[in-house]
């Protein structure tokens, strides 16, 4: 395959969104919005629970209502499995996933489906949930990480599944915990670190379970046809992870599944995990019927996958001068009702944006009776980055050392060692401390009382992983790109502006859209921040891949050898010898008469062709605090990123902007309220309480490109990180401000109100 | 490309086919089944005359009505273009579609569009078209070919469209006529010819205009956004078609136009022209929603394309012996109100089967009041071919030749001219004609009285075109199969039996799918007979493409030269030195983690790649004839085709006897009646009569197999054909049972009983 420089042109500008109008006239299909004939809807009864034995379920009289088509329980799951299953993709534990779907023996959260129904329409659904009889035997509940750990604790998987729970829960005192995994990781000699270090700092910090908090809830629809094949609609980050674990808790192959994803209404991490698409699928099989299957809110909090509730123990040395020296740090993580926290990202990120020569991290995975957590955004970095961005706040007013200077003493640059093993390739750390350290937010001088200034950085490694494209040549130079990377940020158009720029030809002669399972090959979730990255390589080799075969079937008319045919990007145009020149335009209008249309293709594993290039923030806040009521009001919040190169800027701001206000969410309001039988008390938008407008002032960005060398274009994922800084900005701008050390987020009124009167008694 | 010998597998046999659960429980989504949020209804206002001029149309009171969101004239149509339009793949004069959609100056037929309306139910929608005030001065139409010859007739196209007129109709007298366009062909010396000729018959035939009655009507839904780009869901032969027309008199580019092909209920060439959907299209445009319209059965006869009436004066001249040395053949063919008669096909088919050295064909394209004919199922061959074939009996008769033997000593084979100019390839006419003269129907004794027996042969020259195909391996090993080609008599099943076979893999294993104008590359129509055989080289060619793939990755594996590593469908493994060997299945699921999946694809023109094969078949009718009541019984009916290679027996068996049945619907009952005033007195399926169940008897097939050279799998397109030869068989087996020569189809109990009477007088 001969490459291709490509023509920056659309590249770099703010074009406009392919799904735009569609979505501005309310016109875009998103989950909930797919009609088929007869389709008929599915209800979910669930767990009003947080842990209970479940003695007995009787459907009879909702079976008996008229308009109730199919009744499902865990009876209609497969048998369970005990081992873990060894998918292509990697391990995954089957029967946990069918049993979280739909509770088996015991119930281990509030929410936790134990039945569901479909019947013609959803009043007739709604009422015969209330006839489904179901006999419990009430467990006290592990609601805490306390509760969790303690020698006396209720266990959770203490339920027979024994060699699940030999291999996948630490044995403590010869019984089975409530400790599901631990992850190590580090280098160095943590004792010889300690002993150089001058000073030391040795904290703990808290964060709360919060909520993704997309705007639309999770649905699913499906038709399992009497050919044992499936189709599913359902909003999700990726077609083909639906279809893995769909296919996996169903036990039915993966092509004979096909999974289509509707417009998504937000995601960040948490449309990538199956809910209702089983029992969708489960339902349709029983009422030979379509079905679709959608959650209210409640649904979403109690039931959907927050991210975990937090403790982390940091300690760290340093030298007078600022040195980091070691780093010791026990991360304990909610996993939820089954194993599977996000600690592991924790612990990779917490020391993420320096060197820090010796190192250990200890991460725990602890489950507990609230809702299973799922990836969310940079996920498990928001909170381990909090304690040690916290840690250097205080180590550098401690050593009288600036912040920012503190942390540009520390960098971590290409070559240094990452606490996961890798190496940083070329990455953007210094570039962001200088360009954070000279912005005149972080040098205006504060004047009111009560306000304060706080900074803090943010890493995440990005993700790579494997895509696909397909692009399907017009005869008027009009070009169709399909890529299995569903558009949750504006990756229709970043992916269409990569392959435009790559032939040379105008953005606005690509339609850009998303295929399913079966009609583009295998593409990883859109997440991770690995989308504009991973298949933004596989659309410039499809591009590639086009130019090449323009090039021989020009070469056939011009009757030259293909050798002596070269397409340029530079005038969209393929050169041969001497003067001879054809346009992108005329040479597909050739097509049909020359052979027929040209496809192009790329299928790639995107580390094979290129390297990630990971990316690092830094947020500047300035907040007040309100002495009287405890409420902390954001005055002005500036987010610095190295975006590699920002494809499209003002997307790349509205991700940096999003994921700081999910940060500042985190920070300030966000959390699951529980009562002591585990029960959520706050499980709406009313009494969970999101930044809204009105709460915040403009996000202001700063854009800095350091371009990615391991890609055509210059990219790095940039989604994740802006989450991480806000939680520790915010935290260090209330000590500036009132001189209070929030330990514990979110830094809601009654804490404040609380860690002040602290401070003045 | 390295290229496989398929291993003859599925191909063959009879497999289950991939929509036939779909269609068996109503879960297929036919046209008039999509439904899209705030979709609404539109309907069309036609003429009530054949022939008039439009002074006015007033939409305001239908405008006002509550619930009305859009009317559409030939105002919202672009404007007139008076030059034929130079496509790409062809000349297509625009602005005739354009007033053939929707009337402009003049109405040409008894159902010709003049306004359409759009509403938020069908009720309102119909409502509102009693409200369209349309004002005409009504013209005498011209309703017979006799009418439209006539030196004083009514011009229909002589309405300022100067340059039009003539470039494309015959001046007669100095002024345009109804004479459209002339076709010529032939070779030899037509005198030279006939002076060695020792008998000479000399007869004229007629056939009448008849529809191809597919069960489901037209259809179109569209949404027309405000971003300039169309959505279109129809049931059409050809998304590719139908978005280059639509493109084409809505004046957009063809890029910004996706179709999506629905579901159809049968096309047999019909639902290759647009009718609904550029309508659709301009109400969503002007209502801003999306539009459904529907017709009904009314609508598809009065307004949709039947194949043309025809007269055909056949003259041909044998020696004594049953020599044929000359014929010359007079066409006329109704092209209803615009031209565009299927009268090159009728040319270039009538003398198909046989080898005639002098030969004048000549064919007229004549324009009258009756809706524009469109293609009908070997489109211009059945009408021609009966009135040689017609002669043939006769001849047979008179020189006291077994009516097959004359079709022996004349057969046309491999390197025959054919009439058109080009030369038979390798073709199975004697196969055929042997298997014919052998058959027990064709040497059966005929005892009952007032029965006798008909044969009569059949040629079609098959299509090729171009064709693209995409398939998407999975990990588990299995395939999807995405190609262009609408699916109408088995095209899903067919073409992954071809690709199952190329790569030795289970048919059981390919998810076969129609892809759209955006999802898969261009592909002609399903149609002419060419999808088995040109698609079926698309899916060739991409399964060849994915084994050459595989060879690569697997190579790496290995750690060998690719050229080391040769794909075998026969054990549909890859094999590489030494006892290197891997299965399909194994090598697909370690693409994940060596580069990613792979994708297969072809686009190509099939007639670059291999070679038409043209078909031939016989057919023999026994017939009973009430002479009472003129009613014609088929008692017995035989087929024989050579079908190349039958890839799926039964779906071959299903269209030759899905044609013999329309042919015999053209011989017996199928017609449209005329008043004087040009309206159609037969317009629904209770007074057009189609043959049905009850009224035949199972039609017997023999598949003869002279494989195709020109394609992998030895396929001859299969569909056409069959139509052909009921015509002449059940005319010619009406002869031999009571002694009458039908000229004029069909041949109904009325006629019937008139030419009894004359007989008898």
């Amino acid at each position: 395959m001969t490459m291709l420089e490509p023509k920056i042109s659309s590249v770099g500008t703010n074009t406009v969104r392919p799904d735009g109008i569609d979505k501005v006239t309310g016109r875009a299909i998103y989950g909930a919005d797919v009609r088929l004939p007869n389709m008929i809807v599915g209800r979910v009864k669930r767990s009003p629970h947080a842990h209970a034995i479940i003695k007995n379920i009787d459907v009879s009289k909702a079976l008996a209502l008229p308009g109730v088509l199919a009744v499902v329980t865990s009876d209609d799951f497969p048998e369970p499995v005990e081992a873990i299953l060894q998918t292509l993709r990697g391990p995954m534990p089957a029967q946990w996933d069918i049993e979280r779907l739909m509770a088996r023996r015991k119930v281990l959260f509030k929410g936790h489906p134990v039945a569901a129904i479909a019947a013609t329409d959803v009043h007739i659904a709604e009422d015969a949930l209330d006839l489904i009889e179901v006999e419990y035997e009430v467990l006290p509940p592990v609601v805490t990480i306390d509760d969790a750990l303690a020698p006396d604790a209720p266990i959770l998987h203490d339920d027979g599944l024994d060699s699940l729970v030999e291999d996948l829960f630490q044995p403590v005192d010869g019984r089975p915990s409530n400790i599901a995994r631990t992850v190590e990781m580090g280098f160095g000699d943590i004792e010889e670190g300690f002993s150089q270090a001058e000073v030391v700092l040795e904290r703990v910090y808290e964060t709360a379970m919060s909520h993704q908090g997309y705007i639309e809830t999770h649905n699913a629809t499906a038709i399992w046809n009497q050919d044992g094949k499936i189709t599913l609609w359902t909003s999700t980050q990726g077609a083909f992870g639906i279809r893995q674990n769909v296919s996996r808790v169903l036990g039915i192959s993966l092509g004979d599944l096909r999974v289509i994803p509707a417009e998504i209404g937000g995601g960040f991490g948490g449309k990538t995990v199956v809910y209702l698409e089983p029992i969708a699928a489960l339902l349709s099989r029983k009422s030979g019927r379509p079905v679709q299957v959608t959650m209210n809110r409640t649904e979403v909090l109690e039931a959907t996958g927050p991210t975990s509730g937090t403790r982390s123990f940091v300690k760290i040395g340093a030298t007078r001068e600022g040195k980091i020296v070691a780093a010791d740090i026990r991360l304990e993580y909610e996993a939820g009702a089954y194993p599977g926290s996000p600690v592991a990202g924790g612990a990779r990120c917490a020391l993420g944006p320096y060197v820090v020569p010796h190192q250990r991290i200890l991460g725990l995975d602890i489950v507990l009776n609230r809702p299973k957590t799922a990836a969310y955004r940079a996920p498990g970095a928001p909170a381990s980055e909090f304690a040690v961005e916290a840690v250097l706040d205080e180590l550098a007013e401690m050593l009288d050392i600036d912040p920012m200077e503190l942390r540009d003493m520390n960098a971590a640059v290409e070559g240094d060692r990452r606490s996961d093993g890798a190496t940083h390739g070329s990455v953007g750390s210094r570039e962001v401390i200088t360009t954070t350290s000279e912005h005149p937010h972080y040098r205006a001088e504060i004047t009111q009382k009560d306000v304060g200034r706080g900074v803090a950085m943010g890493f995440w490694q990005n993700g790579g992983g494997e895509s696909s494209a397909y692009a399907n040549v017009h005869e008027d130079g009009k070009v169709t790109l399909i890529t299995g990377s569903v558009d949750i940020g504006g990756q229709r158009a970043s992916l269409a502006m990569q392959f435009a720029d790559t032939l040379g030809i105008n953005y606005e002669d690509i339609n850009s859209l998303v295929g399913d399972t079966d009609t583009i090959g295998y593409t990883g979730n859109t997440g991770g921040s690995r989308t504009t990255f991973a298949t933004g390589w596989a659309v410039y080799q499809a591009a590639v891949d086009i130019s090449n075969q323009l090039e021989e079937r020009i070469a056939k008319i011009w009757e030259v050898s293909v050798d002596d045919v070269n397409y340029s990007p530079i005038d969209a145009s393929l050169h041969g010898p001497g003067d001879l020149v054809m346009t992108f335009k005329d040479a597909a209008a050739k097509l049909p008469a020359t052979g027929g249309m040209v496809q192009g293709r790329a299928d790639l594993v995107s580390t094979n062709v290129g390297k990630v290039g990971a990316c690092f923030g830094a947020h500047i806040a300035d907040v007040h605090v309100d002495r009287d009521t405890g409420k902390v009001t954001v005055l002005r919040y500036t987010a610095i990123q190295d975006v590699g190169r920002a494809i499209h800027p003002a997307y790349v701001e509205g991700q940096i902007q999003g994921g700081a206000v999910q940060g500042i969410g985190m920070a300030l309001n966000e959390e699951y309220v529980y009562n002591d039988d585990g029960s959520m008390a706050n499980s709406s938008f009313l009494d969970y309480r999101m930044p809204v407008a009105n709460d915040l002032p403009a996000i202001d960005t700063v854009l800095v490109e350091v371009p990615n060398p391991g890609h055509p274009f210059g990219v790095r994922g940039v989604g994740e990180v802006p989450i991480v800084p806000p939680l520790a900005a915010i935290a260090n701008a209330i000590y500036d401000a009132v001189g209070i050390r929030v330990s514990s987020l979110p830094a809601n009124p009654e804490s404040i109100l609380r860690e002040l009167a602290e401070l003045e008694s």
